[in-house]
C-alpha cells in the first residue's frame, strides 16, 4: 500500500510503498477515508531532532484519521468490517485513571502505552496511506449517520482541540458572557463555530490577518478584531469593561499571551492551545483575581462522540480543502506557506 | 471609644480615642468582641505609600471583625441588637455580579463601593475599636451557637481565604488525590484542619520551620515535609509519581511558585494565596497538562457561613493568641519577628 | 393612581384607585412599563378560598413585572430614578441561605419575609397598576440596552421559570442529548427558544393543539409531536432508544408526567413545572436508573439577569399580546378562553 | 474446582465441582480471595421465577469480587499474573455512553453486552468458587497496597453502590449540610462511614433496631434515630427546620420513602438504593421545591478505585463476617434470618 512516510528528522515526508499492516489481539486495520494534515507534521519535519520527542522516524505521518472497518484482530467486540469510524489520536497506557476517562492524551503511565507520549502518526503509522493499523479497538468511534470518513477526519483533532478547551469553560459561558479566541486558523475557526452552537456567549476573534477576521465573521463570530494596539481596549469596551470571561489561545506566542492576560475578567479563564512558545508571566497582581491560566491539549473520546454529533447535525462545519495522497506534500507546502485557509484533508 | 488607627503611611498605628460611630440607613455598628491580627496590616504599617493604593490613612486598623449588634441604621431588617455576628471584610458595589454572590472581594464596579476595593480595616474604618461601623447590614453574619466573637473574627480572613481556595479545587480532592499547603503559618495552617475536614485527600505540608511542621501534622496533615532540594521528589514519591492534585502556595514567592509548578499534576490546581510578590512562568511544556494557576483572594459570603459551621461543630479550631487592644502593637511585633504561630486576635 | 386589584377570593379584579405608594427605608417606588398576565392569577380569582394561601385579598395583581425607578427610599444605592429596571418577583426573607444566592423563591424562613410565600402581586399589591411598591432594592436588575420594560416584564416570570428548569440540566445537556418540553404555552414557547440559545442539545416540543407545535417549530425545535399513543415510540425513535435526557414538564398532569416518565432517559432529569396537579408515582424500577425527578418554581436573581441578557441580544423572543390597563380583564378572560398563544403583557 | 452454583429458580445454591474456566481473547481467570454475600442473591434464589430477569440458572453465585489474577487471555495488556484485582460486576457492551465511562450497569445496550444486564454472579458464573472468568479485563481494578481481596471484595458492591448514592451528591453536602441515612444494613453502615469520610456534612442514621442504630454510632454517626413518629420532628430539629440536605434510603419500602420525603430540603436529594419495593407519589406541593428523587444502581469504575482508596487508607471499614465456600449457605441462612450485622464475605 501507499504511505507518506517521514524517514529521518529534518526531511520531508516520502510517498512509498510499504507492508498492508495486520491486527493483532484486540488491534483493528481501517481503510482511510481521509487523514488530516496538522501544523505539529510541518514541527515533525523541519524542527525536531534525534532526542528531542521519546520517539523517532520512520514512521507515517497523519494523526487526525478517519475511514472504514478493514480487519478485526482477535478479541474485538462492538465493530464490523465495513463501518466507518473516527479514530482518537493519542494512544496512552489503557488503565492509568487518565486514559480510563478517555484522555489517553493525558496518561500518566506513557511507558506502558504502545508508544510514550504518541499514537498513529506521531512515532507509530499513521493515517497518511491506504491502510492503517489502529492498537487498541477502544480508540474507533463509530460515525454517527451523514458524516463521511473524509469529514470527519480533521474533526478527530481539529474538531477535538478546541471543542476541548471550550468544552471545561462550558459552567463560565453562561448568557451574558463573552469568548474571545486569538488566532482563526484550522483549530481556531472551528472554536468559533463550537462556541456559537453550544453556548449563547458573545464571541470575538482577534487575528492578524483580515481574511481570517472573514472567516470568523462568517463562522457567526459576534466580533472580529485585527490584534494590535486597540484590541484590548476594544474587548474591554465590548464587556462593560470587565473583559472576557474566556479568552482562548490558538496561537500561543509571548504577543498573544499578554492580550489574552489583559483581555480575561476575573474569575475567568484564560486557556492556552497553540504551541508557537510564547511564556506569560503570573504573579498575585498580574493577572485579574481568579482568572485561570492552563494549556490543553487534544481531547477525550466522550468529546469526540460529541464533535462528531456537532458535525452531523450540521453545528459545526470546518472549512476543509482535500488533496489526493500523491499531493500530500504539496498541502503541506502551501501550509507552510500561510496560502490555506481552515484545513487541509488527505483522501487516499 | 477606643480605636487603633493607621494615622500616615510609613508609621505604626497608634491607640488614640476617637468618636463613637452612629449609622446611617442601611448601617450597623457592631460591639467588637474579636479583630483579628493579620500580616497584610504589616504591610499598610511599613511597605506602602502615597498612591499605592485607592485610599490613605487616617483609618483604624483591623479587617477580621466579629462582635455584637449593637445599634442598627433605619431600614435594616433581619438582625437584633446584642445578636452575635461575624464581618465580611470586602465591601463592594453590592449590585454587581460578582457581589449579587457574595463575593464582594471581587467587585467589578469598585469606584461604586463604600471605598474602592477595601472595607473596614481597608481604608475605613475597622475593628480595633471598642466599636465599628458596617457600611450594611448584608455584611454581617449571624454566629452559629458554640462560637463565639473571638473565635470567629480570624476565621473572617485566616479561615476564610483558605477555605475559598480549598472549595474551588473540590471537584479535584475527591478520595485517591492529594493536596499540598506550601506554608503553614495563619491561613495555612487552617487550610490544612479544611483540608482535612472536608475531603478525604491525603494532605502534605511544606514550610521551612519545624515548629510550622509539628503544627501542620497537630492540625492532622498525612506529611509534613521540610522545603528543601528534596520536596519535589517526595511529593512525587507520595502520589505515584504523579504529582499533586491540588497545590496552594500560602507564601507566594519564585521559590514557593517553581515548587508548587514542579509538584502540580495534570489537570491539577496551582493556586497561589500569598503575596509574597513572586513570579511563575506559564508556557505550553512548563507545567502538566491542563494544570491551573490561578491567585485568589479572601472568599464569599455563602462560604464564610460553611466556615463558621465548620468552626462551632469543632471540624476546625484556628490556634489563636489573644491581646487585649492596649497590646496590639505587641501583637504586631512579635508577628513581624516570626514569633507568633498561628493567629493573633485582639479582644477590646 | 389606577390599580387591578382583586378584593376578594373567588371574584374577578377590578380596576380602581389606589393611593400611590411611598418608599420605605431601602424600598423603591417603580413606574410600571409592563406587567404580565400569568395562569396562576386565573388561580387567584377562581380557585383559592380563605385559608388556602398565607395571604388574602385585596391587593393589586401582577408578579411579572418591569418600569422605571420612580422614588427611592433612603438608604438606597447603585440605582438612579429613570432607570429601567425588571422586578424579582419572590419576596424573602433576604438572610436565610436560599435568599442570599438569590432565590428567594425557596426562601426557607417565610415568616421573616415583607409576606410569606408571596410578594409584589402575590399577597402584596403587584404591577397591575401605574406605581407599584417593590419590597427592598435587591429585588430590581437593570435592564440591558435594547430591552424595554413591556419586553423584560414576561420575562421576570415566563421567561425565568422555564430558564431556571433549563441552567439547571445543563451538564447534561450536552451535543448528542436531547430536551423535551411538554406543552408550548406562555412558559414553554419560551422553554424551546432557551434551549435552543443555550445548547446545542436536538429539542423536541409536545402539545396537543397543533397551533402550539407550530409555534414550537417557529420557535426552532427540531421535532413537533402531537401528544398522543404514539408520543413516547417518537422519542425513543428520535434518541436511538434511549430515551430524553431532560423532559420538562410545562403542564404537569398525570397524563403529561406519565408521558415524561417512559420518555426519559438513564441518568436524565425530569422536571415538573406545571401545576395542573398530576402525580407520579416513583418506585425502584418506574423510571430508568438515576433520572431524577423535581418541581422547579420560578428562578434566581443572577439567572434573570442571564435571562435579560438572552432577550436584549434577540437570543429570545417570547411571543406577546399587549393589552392596556383598562383591557387587563379582557386579557385574563381571553387567557381563560385558551385564545391567547403566548403571553399577554399589560401596559398602563 | 468447587463453585456454588444456582441449578433452578427457587431453589438454594449448591456447593460442586465445576471446570475451571480459561480466558478467550481480552479475557482474564482470576483466583478468587474474597466473595461478598449480597441480599440480592436471596432474592436470586427465593424470589425470582423463569421470565422475570432476562437470563436463567444455571450459574455460579458471587457477584462481589476480589482475588489474583490468575491466567490472561491474548491481547490482555497492563496486568501481571499474581496481581491482585477487584471486580467490576456489572458487565456491559462496552461501547454505549455509558460503558464508556465506566457505569456498565446503566449500559444503554445490553443486547450486545455478554449477558443483557448482568455479569459474573449474575448469569454468568460469578465468585463463589475456587476460579472465576472475568469477561473483559476492563473490569479488573489493580488493588492498592494495604488491602486483600478479602477485603476488597465487599466494597465492590456494599461499598460502591452507597459511595455512588453520596458522591453524585457531593455539591449538596457543604459543611453546613446535612445527610440522611436510612437503614443502617451492609450497605448503610458503610454510607455513614462514607459521608464522614469524604464530607463534613451532619450525619443522622435511621432503622428500626437499636444494634444497627449501635453500629451506626461506631461507625461516626452525629445522630442515630429510631424509626418511629418522631423521625420527621427529630430530623428537623437537627436542621433547624430546613430537613435534610441529602437523604439516602438504603431500605426503598413505601414508609421509608415516605420517611425521606417529609425529610427532604429544598433543593436536596431523595436518592432511593433499597429495593424493598416502595413508591414515592412526586406531585409538585408533595416535596419541597427542587428536592430531586431519583434511583441509584450500583457505580462506576473510577469510584470503585476511589472506594478502594478509603478503605487502602483505613478511612472507611465495613464490618465484615467470614465464611469458607463450604459454609457459604449457612452465611445466607443467617443474613435471611436477620442474624447477621454488616456484610458476609465468603474466602474459599
Amino acid at each position: 500500500m501507499r504511505a507518506l512516510r517521514l524517514m529521518a528528522w529534518k526531511s520531508e515526508a516520502e510517498l512509498t510503498e510499504a507492508p498492508a499492516p495486520t491486527p493483532g489481539p484486540g488491534q483493528v486495520v481501517i481503510k482511510i477515508g481521509g487523514a488530516g494534515a496538522c501544523h505539529s507534521d510541518l514541527h515533525l519535519m523541519h524542527d525536531f531532532t534525534a532526542g528531542s520527542l521519546p520517539w523517532s522516524p520512520p514512521f507515517t505521518l497523519g494523526h487526525e484519521n478517519a475511514g472504514w472497518v478493514h480487519e478485526l484482530g482477535v478479541g474485538v467486540t462492538g465493530l464490523e468490517v465495513g463501518q466507518p469510524v473516527a479514530v482518537m489520536g493519542a494512544w496512552g497506557c489503557g488503565v492509568c485513571q487518565r486514559c480510563r476517562l478517555g484522555i489517553d492524551a493525558y496518561c500518566e503511565d506513557p511507558d506502558r502505552a504502545p508508544i510514550p507520549s504518541g499514537g498513529g502518526g506521531l512515532g507509530l503509522d499513521g493515517g497518511m496511506a491506504d491502510l492503517m493499523l489502529v492498537d487498541n479497538a477502544r480508540h474507533l468511534i463509530a460515525l454517527p449517520e451523514g458524516l463521511t470518513p473524509a469529514q470527519a477526519a480533521p474533526l478527530t483533532d481539529a474538531g477535538l482541540t478546541p471543542y476541548h478547551a471550550v468544552r471545561r469553560s462550558l459552567p463560565k459561558l453562561m448568557p451574558g458572557s463573552t469568548a474571545v479566541i486569538i488566532g482563526v486558523g484550522g483549530l481556531g475557526h472551528v472554536g468559533v463555530q463550537i462556541l456559537k452552537a453550544v453556548t449563547a456567549a458573545q464571541v470575538i476573534a482577534v487575528d492578524t490577518r483580515q481574511e481570517a477576521l472573514d472567516l470568523a465573521t462568517g463562522c457567526g463570530a459576534d466580533q472580529a478584531l485585527l490584534a494590535d494596539d486597540s484590541t484590548v481596549a476594544a474587548i474591554r469596551d465590548a464587556t462593560s469593561g470587565h473583559g472576557a470571561d474566556v479568552v482562548i489561545d490558538m496561537v500561543g506566542s509571548d504577543e498573544t499571551l499578554a492580550l489574552a492576560g489583559q483581555s480575561v475578567r476575573t474569575l475567568g479563564d484564560l486557556t492556552l492551545v497553540g504551541i508557537a512558545g510564547g511564556t506569560l508571566p503570573v504573579s498575585f497582581f498580574s493577572l485579574p483575581y481568579e482568572a485561570s491560566v492552563q494549556s490543553t491539549y487534544w481531547g477525550s473520546r466522550p468529546e469526540l462522540i460529541e464533535v462528531l454529533d456537532l458535525a452531523a447535525r450540521g453545528l459545526i462545519a470546518p472549512k476543509v480543502t482535500t488533496f489526493g495522497l500523491d499531493q500530500a506534500m504539496e498541502a503541506y507546502r502551501r501550509m507552510r506557506a500561510g496560502e490555506l485557509l481552515g484545513r487541509a484533508v488527505i483522501v487516499p
